[in-house]
């Protein structure tokens, strides 16, 4: 998806030219791992035109495998980002109808030939939520990846504007969710996708309480007995350009907290879970039974992703750890 | 609609920013006439969201009438220009399917009050081309001008690749063009779109005959007898920074020509079409009955256009005015 | 009047750029009213060149009525800005003598043309300042306005450098605040402009005691009986980039206190209280009778335009409404 | 003076900023001489605010003595520039008036302190255009420079519009040029500033016949018997972006020719003549005695300025030589 | 190799930013291979810092195998380049002495492994002028092409300021040239790195005639029997923004010679001689037989390059195709 | 040194510009005397070529004496910078290896000569660690500065990664250090250069006891009893954006301790301890026999430092002043 963002916090109607990124909820995940030196491959459907052709040199430049891309439909998928600040938020015109990843059918991709030697797959909810078909291909790969031992994860990622071709995120997301093994939701996810009751939580209040996380957790695992983990991202919206950062992480005993992080001066946070993904997926590969790594790692590397301009993150390995070892001091590395 | 396009000559692949503009077929045209002084409305439809809105702002700027614009529809339309230089072609990416404007139809529209104090209604080749519903509004449009005397102008504007919702050109545009008096073409349009024969002219030689257009006019004149002057603009392609510029006109009787202009540093093409027919409306306006007046002002004026960034013309009566009076030397003006 | 200022935090001698927006005290409250959708006509003058029609456009842009404009006089006034950070100060330096506007002269403008339909005529204390003719001019408008039932309002807006053509601020003004119906201004404009005590106020704690703005209003009201409202908007200059923000207004009875807003990360504090100013008039217009309310609308939107770039206020009333209901997460908005 | 240029060959309008250089016709001719390692100070007068700090520091980094600089008066002057393509002119609008340098007086500058080492006086017809006091303080200087036996050196530059203060130029000149040594200037200025007939010379045809200025020089020569050398620059302006390029020089007895240049991609033609002049300058202080050579010199410097955006010429002596010797190829230099 | 140039025609004195591209002689012979859709590969050895990997990403980007690289090594070699204009020569400030590359040896890269399914090696006279390290891994390179039935193609390339380690080109290219078989080069080339007498060739005159070359063709065949066919660039400098193009090759019977290109607004010319290597190896690998449209490929697609910005070209075989077929008119491709 | 930084926080492989600007340790100092009015001469060696020239017309614009440098070597020494955000550190790539700078030897400069009127000799830890020969040199310079009673100020400045030539800055350090007066250094400083024991302080804590310092200062005073005041820069980094900055003076007897700044939004924060130094230095020029007003000097110039784009600082002594004196307010300066 091409994203298309207004310079130095102008608003729509001041630009006279918009900056250009090429991001996504899988492709940022993917950026994510190819960065930390894991083979990481996109699926998706590009149009067959220069802007389809610039979104997959992005892709390979930063290491992402681009073979598995099909080409055709109608146009690259776009959104125009303003920046906010402060008490002004940022602000997403959507306009990815009519996209040719949306165009994407079940049986144009080969998802065991695709999967064969994968250890993971992940998927957001936002891919079901574009169009009948992309839900249709999307469950046909949780199939194969469950039929071939994949692991998949998912980020629920609920965009209630988003699901406009006739069906519910109710209808659709239940089957889809009841094939993975990772779960990463906040509790409004959990409520509009799978109907779970977050028992009182309060998101706008800019302050969450992790302990209260365990029980939305459980109520997934229950319904969903395949899944093993469910982690969630604890965002304080303190203002836009200053949140606090966290996450937890629930393997059906444990509730893991991460450490918290003051993000005091924001430069981009869109992606912000994306990267918290990319991070916690390179934590389950390199750190396997170190669950509270596996988070710090991902809260780390996501925190570090609000300092990067674009939807990706661009960090390595080295930089998330010396974060984790607790140097957020930022003295210049010469 | 929005113009993105690649700064200094970049390919797409290589941009990092787009520069952006709002133009199009008929709006080139309104802001040309506005700029010159006349009043010009547009009529056209723009989705609820702050790109139709920033598109707005844009037209209100330059002091075109926004007060006939609709408002919603899916998204705004949108093309990617990649300036080509030498011999590489400027390539445009088309990303306008489904837009707000395409949307338009029968009955939206009060021709009547929008028409009833014109004393012109302009529209291009493009707007039955992109929906049924649009073909449709322009055909009630162009009743009632015919109905309220009011004079109509188009330019046939034959684009192959926006004919696809179902018909041809050659199916939709005559009974369109019937309902005008002043048609603006040139032998390619006039062979697509309404089937004449071009009798052997070659419009890749870079060379024209101003001439040899006189046959097609008086064609068109037969076929569509409503029609008083055909106009032809005349582009020698030398190459992409450097065209000769002229045109003709045929008001039944008399082929007139105008100066030729060598434009050996163009800033930016597109829109020239646009310019001279902006150019033209506002010298049939003004210079009323000196038919080669007209043609030597919309020739300056489109000239000049090909100096200006942007798809629209921003020049005054009293600049295309000294042009005509043959001062091309450019010396600066203090 | 043209703003030119450095691009991020140069100096002037490091600049080799310079930025370009149109503000002014009473353009940018009519900037914010066009914004809200409410009809906005600046009545001003001009230079004949590209330069005053290029601001001209700026404000057609934006939906202010330019139709009341005067051309004519020597240049366009100037200011140049040097956006400052944390403890150094942004730096203006003028250049806005002999501008058109400040050759305006008593009789140019046919003020109960002019304010005919109007329900605001709004001035501030920089008009005056410039020259005598602006003060002769604003003086017949205010004489106007008040025979015509217009309502008055007034920004004190002191600027000792200003005043240079031979008159104290403490000559002119008392004048024209008698002809006001509501005056906006701190403790330092009454002190200079009114010759009111501060009673021991100090600006440069970078805190202030609302309640301390009793007094001073009071003294205003007694002064000048027509005035019903005293408005002040409360700054805590914490550094370049961090502010606190609100307000306060009297009606003669009660001393209504805004929301208090932390305005942690500046984008752009030029035109804060001009966009206040705006702010209260819609506030005014919208919810007559509900005093606190206009308060909170002006402060909010004030407190949003420091989130923007540029002079003036370019905020909706959604927006601000939404910052009113205690929405300062800034979160995404998709 | 600040020339502020839209970039990109935008109109006013279109501009969201505004490109700044530092020049004016004496600093120009400073800066090449500095550029060739001459030691050159400007004389002039620069408000003390941070915009007369700045352009000093830009005469300082390419080497022009500041020390003689007098600070005060009210501004800086100022030029808006738009750049010009084939046959759109460029534009420049005049902010110029009450500037700081145009409060110069008599008696404000110890002239004979100043150039007392001096081998060059040089000024142009711009400077008593300014001001009476401008004038006058010329006059002054030229009197000075007669007495300690420095060459002065004018170059006429008649521009109609800066004639303000109620003088004629041909009321102003004449005394000023009977102190001159060398005098630049074409058939105009030769018309307007000195009353001589031009005998049928037309500028604006693009196409200037050397031999015609000969009479021109003779009849200057004749009234200034101070006069030893007429030089006239040869412009032919095909259209803004390709002029061609030469000289002529008068001695009395000789009229010397410089090579033809074809300029057919200007970059930025501004400062063109004062370029000429700054190489004539160092021609006749480098090539005593060979006037074909220091001619040469001059009209191949001011070839090459047209490739240098901004005021002011930035080539070396070796860079001019180069040219002279005939390499025009432009290949690359590695 | 980082180049880094100055914006718009500015002079280095004047820059306040660089514009970043990463090229050099053999890798821009890969980028244009891989834009075809060759499987290209560059051994290069790059810093391990960050310019090296964004380096290395910016080729992945385009298409070139990365996998090849080795990382070792002091610093990114970088040149700076100030575009000129007309008669001002572009100009190269190389900063590449101590590069990664040029510390490259002898047994650090296994050539058999690397070049076991290559088609084409292709070195460029840069190498062995950098280091006798680079000289002897060349050496190596050539020899186990020659081994395993490679092509060895080379472009001669005497930069005569890089031969800096103690050696002369006469003394270390012509072993290397023994075991090409395909070689490109001027006659400066031949002349100073084979000691071929160019019989009276004038290079600074801007005009070549095609038929001389067969002279020198014919003497290095004879020289170096391997050598199959020679080619040359032919450049006529008019000016630095205007050049014409064209090529001969010469097969030992027959001396093909290309159409003519007219040049006539240069964007960036850097890159020419590699885009034309890499149009060459291009039409050996796709017109096999048929030299004739193998050299109008390597023309027309190095024509192109000269309107992209940046070291390499980035264009298609169906664009260059198009121009091959004679459609230099550049009008647009919508 | 010219350094290279990515704009808006971007990533090195995200740039497709780097902006410019000329530093380095000593040269910093320069910049902030000349600005406060004090003469100041580099002494350096700069590169006979573009990039030298252009490093010399930077310090020439801000005013310090350039007559003094010496030409020749090879390269412009470089170092890349990108701006790092919260916890993300800034990160510094050097190219300075093989710098003309790190050419220069002893004998080049004739030090009784450049320092004949001088009060001050200024150096940082940085020449020493480049070469043996700016090693000499500086050590040179020392020796001729306490021969001409010249005070001798230094800024050990210990950077690990520079020291390459063969010796540890425990080597080479001292007998520098001994000729010296002032020393400006941090406990890390003083453990790595000078062998002194911390005592268990800890910089990475973001928060140091100004009190620690009396015994650092001590023991440097102890071994090197030339010293007569020992300074540090006390920087408590919160992150990237955030540090707060305080500095301790002492005499050999008190222990000084500067006012504390809060800098919560910084600008640049490269040359914060040159800047720092330029300030001392001014401080000790000015407020002789008041070391805690020197102090406060230093400090507020350093703070302001922070909010300044590039190496060296941009700030008046009139600004300083003002941030003495108390006010950190940031309002307006109209």
């Amino acid at each position: 998806m091409l994203r298309l963002s207004t310079p130095g916090y102008q608003r729509f109607a001041q630009a006279k030219e918009l900056e250009m990124c090429y991001g996504g909820g899988e492709a940022n995940v993917a950026y994510s791992l190819a960065n930390y030196g894991v083979d990481a491959s996109l699926v998706t459907r590009l149009p067959e035109n220069d802007m389809g052709d610039a979104c997959m040199k992005e892709l390979r430049k930063y290491g992402v495998d681009t073979s598995k891309i099909l080409y055709g439909g109608e146009r690259l998928g776009i959104y125009f980002l303003e920046t906010g600040a402060v008490a002004r938020a940022s602000k997403v015109v959507y306009d990815r109808a009519h996209s040719s990843f949306s165009s994407i059918e079940k049986g144009m991709v080969n998802w065991d030939e695709v999967l064969k030697d994968a250890a993971f797959f992940h998927w957001t909810g936002i891919t079901p939520a574009v169009s009948q078909g992309a839900a249709d291909a999307c469950l046909e790969a949780i199939q194969a990846a469950n039929r071939l031992g994949v692991t998949v994860s998912c980020d629920l990622n609920y965009r209630k504007n988003l699901w406009k071709y006739g069906k519910l995120a109710s209808e659709v997301m239940p089957e889809l969710v009841a094939g993975c093994d990772i779960v990463l939701g906040n509790e409004e996810d959990a409520a509009m996708v799978l109907g779970i009751d977050p028992e009182g939580m309060d998101v706008t209040s800019g302050h969450v309480e992790a302990e209260a996380y365990r029980s939305v957790s459980q109520q997934i695992m229950k319904l969903y007995p395949r899944v093993k983990k469910v982690i969630t991202t604890l965002r304080g919206s303190i203002n836009a350009n200053h949140n606090t950062w966290s996450g937890v992480l629930y393997d059906g005993e444990t509730l893991f907290k991460a450490a918290d992080y003051d993000i005091t001066h924001i430069v981009d946070r869109v992606g912000g879970g994306d990267s918290f993904m990319g991070g916690l997926i390179y934590g389950l590969l390199s750190y396997e039974g170190d669950d509270q790594k596996v988070l710090e790692f991902a809260t780390a590397a996501s925190c570090l992703k609000h300092t990067i301009p674009g939807d990706y993150n661009l960090v390595t390995v080295e930089e998330v750890e010396k974060l984790m070892a607790g140097d957020a001091s930022g003295r210049v590395s010469r």
